[in-house]
């Protein structure tokens, strides 16, 4: 059986982020779009979601993640990132530490945000197999995002021996700076999500990726 | 090592779960008060944490509960139950469903909540160690909460052949009819956590059980 995450590095490239809204069978429309026009990665992160929407959500995407060959990766929640057989999980800086998911989940990949060197560090230390730095640009997704900038991705990017995925307010217009600070991936809620189409908007972030010098 | 699920059955007569206060020091105060007042069982319940701060307070809680002998059940979050070695797990209709909550937790106990016979018929048949029964009275907690009132509270623990908790707008006054309609255990929020005394309010109900028919 082939394992997503055989080469699971170069699958951080097009990582899409769920977003919140009420309508789940738009989301996953928009989910399986994505992963149509090239999405390497689905992240699910539902922060108004109880237990058992998550649990349905998470199942759905697992099998549209299998069926693309993509990662799943699950955002904060342990529980539900074991019962939907994630790849991974990704907490942030106020969710359950790197470590203690590595006691729940020693066979999964983890995740951790960033907002400064320190924390990239941090991350690396305790065992954490990428990074997600941010918010390189401000985003009205997470209103109260702290935003880290290019300087801090390009710095975190020449220095982590772990990938380094940027998020915060990329879209087509800002990504090629952010792959030229050293980015291994692009993470986008909006310009994926909330696309006209979704697949087209995977679609140009993957051959943009395609591209660029990164991708040498 | 005593176990302090040995009698656990008995440990859900005095039943108090947390609020959702910001000052978790008040809260942890108000949690050890309640336990030396006579709580049996403290659940943590904190809908609008993080994992990071969910985590901390329930490592409180678990030491907190294991010098007095009290049951410490998590709501909701299966991997913050595991992390803090609680005794069991919570789940209302719309978390994670009690079988696959069994999947990650096979020996600890779960409670599942029911507003009506069929949910609490489902529930035992599902395998729950307990059923939380509510809202038996209007309550300020949780504003949504569906009023079960204490017909259906009868009837459940008339059928049911698992413990009947009974929850939802408890006080020391209302506690006796609550008894007498068979609850084996009274799930309290702000009549124990919003007390002048949560040690004294702890202790009204544990003395009100123990001089009730259901003590016999
Ligand atoms: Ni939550």
């Amino acid at each position: 059986m082939i394992d997503i995450r055989d080469d699971w590095k170069s699958k951080l490239v097009v990582y899409a982020i769920t977003d919140d809204r009420e309508d789940t069978k738009s989301l996953l429309a928009a989910v399986e779009a994505a992963l149509a026009g090239g999405a390497t990665a689905i992240q699910l992160r539902r922060k108004r979601d109880d237990g058992g929407p998550m649990l349905r959500l998470g199942l759905e995407i697992r099998r549209l993640t299998r069926e693309a060959r993509a990662l799943y990766i699950v955002n904060d929640r342990v529980d539900i990132a074991l019962l939907t057989e994630a790849d991974g999980i990704h907490v942030g800086q106020t969710d359950i530490p790197c470590k203690r998911v590595r006691e729940l989940a020693p066979d999964k990949l983890i995740g951790v945000s960033a907002r400064t060197t320190a924390e990239a560090f941090e991350a690396e230390r305790d065992g954490a197999d990428y990074v997600g730095v941010g918010a390189v640009f401000p985003t009205t997704t997470k209103a109260d995002a702290i935003h880290s900038g290019i300087d801090t991705l390009r710095a975190i990017a020449g220095t982590s021996s772990i990938p380094v995925v940027a998020i915060g307010g990329i879209d087509i217009a800002r990504a090629p700076q952010v792959l030229a600070a050293g980015a291994d991936g692009l993470a986008v809620v909006s310009a994926i999500m909330s696309a006209p189409s979704p697949r087209d908007a995977a679609r140009a972030f993957a051959s943009l990726y395609r591209e660029s010098d990164r991708s040498r």
